[in-house]
């Protein structure tokens, strides 16, 4: 495992970045490039489901650090990733029932990392995010979380709803962080459960918010909006170890 | 009230604003200097208990952004402080018993700032911080509270302690959150309370912890020392909420 973020440009580099089975973040090719290197790195992202965005030369010029990108620039995750099964694993081998957080579209790097390490700390077996419109492992996640992600895996999914409903099959509850629901003292938050965070200026998304058994909210007294992304996932999961922990 | 951050410089500007009663977060003034209007610019400085540095030429050139600071650099606050008897006051309008943050040096703004939208949302009635070794209300503290700084009155204290106890002859409790104390679901965070939170680095200072009634831990199951100070501080202030808000 490494800290250090790392972008790789030009195609050979790329393209054996893929073939070592490397886990690119995200790809970024120069628009209207379509010459036989640059088609196997797309057929390579293609297979890994990486997501790709075309962008003009002028832009990939200036976010080029060698100078010589040859039309293609991909940001390499700097921790590996775990698979949802990892995380179901890390449970049963701790004979727990399941706590995995969710979040769906965290943005800030450094609520994410904040995020994990209240994940490893408040006893979750893992944590899952999505793919898109999210922030990824960089080197700022992985300060800002203090070590807990060498300990707490992380996996990335495509889509949120659809390994929500896979959980839900194995007997996973879920609950959203929201307005508008009941208050969580009052939620029973107890057994296998998913943690659902939703995003700093948006919260939880309609669908996702479908897909949730519980709508917990966090009492609010005060005069502005919200609390902060990695704040509001401290307090509900807190909540939930003290229901947990909870003689009776 | 003003969201940028305010940088004086030059012997009439800084002595002008002292004598306007601005808040002087911190001045630094050229080491060596000391003609009639720095004297003055200090006698003020005394007088208002700012934070002195006395700094090297080179050093003030550097920070300099008009190029003329003539050996004086002050950095006005952002925000307007409260005071102790105001954060009071809050609690007395409000007919509610008191409940105030501490912050025992929080030392990054953007924890600052999370921890005062916090404050805000659990209906704490002000935070009280020192006025050494500790963020001030800057500008980027002002953006990360989310609008709270407009309705929660700050304070800034010379003496933490010597505050604590006065606050105790009012029938404030102390609380602090910190290792090896009992578990906050076990502490009773009933009644007029003191939340005391220590340095992202350090924690709780040993002086200060030796003037709290309680102290309460959040438990910890994880593999790292601790959580995120602004997340610490919205678990254990919910814990407040929680327990304030039972019915029983």
């Amino acid at each position: 495992m490494r800290f250090e973020e790392l972008t790789l440009e030009g195609r050979n580099a790329v393209l054996e970045a893929f073939r070592a089975g490397k886990t690119i973040d995200r790809l970024m090719v120069q628009d209207g490039c379509g010459d036989g290197p640059i088609k196997s790195i797309l057929r390579e992202a293609k297979k890994q489901d990486t997501v790709v965005q075309f962008i003009k030369k002028e832009r990939l010029d200036q976010m080029s650090q060698t100078h010589n990108h040859q039309g293609v620039i991909a940001y390499v995750a700097a921790y590996e990733y775990a698979s949802v099964d990892d995380i179901l694993k890390a449970a049963r081998d701790k004979q727990e029932e399941p706590f995995i957080f969710l979040l769906d579209g965290i943005e800030d790097p450094h609520n994410l990392g904040a995020i994990i390490r209240t994940a490893n700390l408040a006893g979750a077996h893992g944590v899952i995010i999505p793919k898109r419109r999210a922030a990824g492992l960089t080197s700022t996640v992985a300060r800002t979380s203090a070590g807990a992600l060498n300990y707490t895996p992380v996996a990335k999914v495509t889509n949120l709803t659809a390994t929500m409903e896979e959980l839900k099959d194995k007997g996973i509850w879920f609950v959203c962080g929201d307005m508008g629901g009941e208050r969580m003292y009052d939620c029973n938050l107890k057994g296998p459960i998913g943690l659902v965070i939703g995003n700093e200026g948006e919260g939880v998304s309609r669908l996702v918010k479908e897909h949730c058994d519980i709508i917990a909210s966090i009492p609010m007294k005060g005069d502005i909006d919200s609390l902060n992304a990695s704040v509001a996932a401290g307090v509900l999961a807190y909540e939930i170890v003290r229901q947990r922990t909870q003689l009776s």
